[in-house]
């Protein structure tokens, strides 16, 4: 399925209706790079959130049997932070997103992190608090196809 | 001027055009948060560069006479990082590339870094390198906006 910046934008505005109508208002934003920045950029600006953090999930491929994650430009949030929510485009086989989610936990214990997506997709790992769509249809972003179209 | 998805797109491409007439290819991609975000979203992936960092530049209000930059986030670029491209909106002013430009060549001297924006304005303190347009007018990008809309 080819996803519009239309079908980012309602979704968008899902998500966004989703975090108001459970009166939950983040500090901070930790955007997953690069999947999440598009959402991430959106979302900060219409919830007037200026902490707005990113960190890397790479994956790689370790003898085609199961894939080793790596995270860098690990956040250091301030004190004062409460509350952080953790973006990402897709929820997928749930890796990198639980990767993060655990990590932030261990290393800043005080912090709520609540995590959220566009597209929630079927997995045994990890089940986003919040989303503005469910499908386990392959899903061809924008960010990743419009610029290769003439 | 309402800068829209469509400009963004078009944009992008004439900056990826300019980016390989001049044969440049960094090794990581730097965006101003929150401006930058979905530029470096696009161009990470239609450069397939992965190491994608953020850095915020907080402008503060120091009573009506000048503005304080705070920068936050700062990247820990590794040591095989040999080329960096800073990337946001727009330089207006040039105070947040500028800032976030000489902070990072003070603190990682190996590296080359430079700059690129979608919209370059007039300004004395920095030219970027790259850029997609040249204008001075009012710009409402719709990042800013559409989620504002009906």
């Amino acid at each position: 399925m080819y996803y519009s910046y239309d079908n980012f934008l309602n979704d968008c505005r899902e998500l966004i209706k989703k975090l108001k109508d459970a009166n939950y208002s983040p500090d901070a934003l930790l955007c997953i790079a690069r999947g999440g920045m598009s959402l991430t950029h959106m979302l900060s600006i219409a919830l007037n959130i200026r902490n707005v953090y990113s960190i890397n999930a790479f994956s790689y491929d370790n003898n085609n049997t199961r894939h080793d994650l790596v995270l860098t430009h690990l956040p250091i949030f301030q004190n004062d932070l409460n509350s952080v929510l953790i973006l990402d485009d897709t929820i997928d086989t749930g890796h990198s997103m639980s990767a993060v989610f655990s990590r932030m936990n261990l290393e800043f214990p005080s912090i709520e992190f609540k995590t959220a997506c566009l597209v929630q997709k079927d997995n045994e790992i990890i089940e986003s608090n919040f989303y503005a769509r469910r499908s386990n249809e392959w899903i061809d972003f924008y960010w990743e196809v419009d610029l290769l179209k003439n």
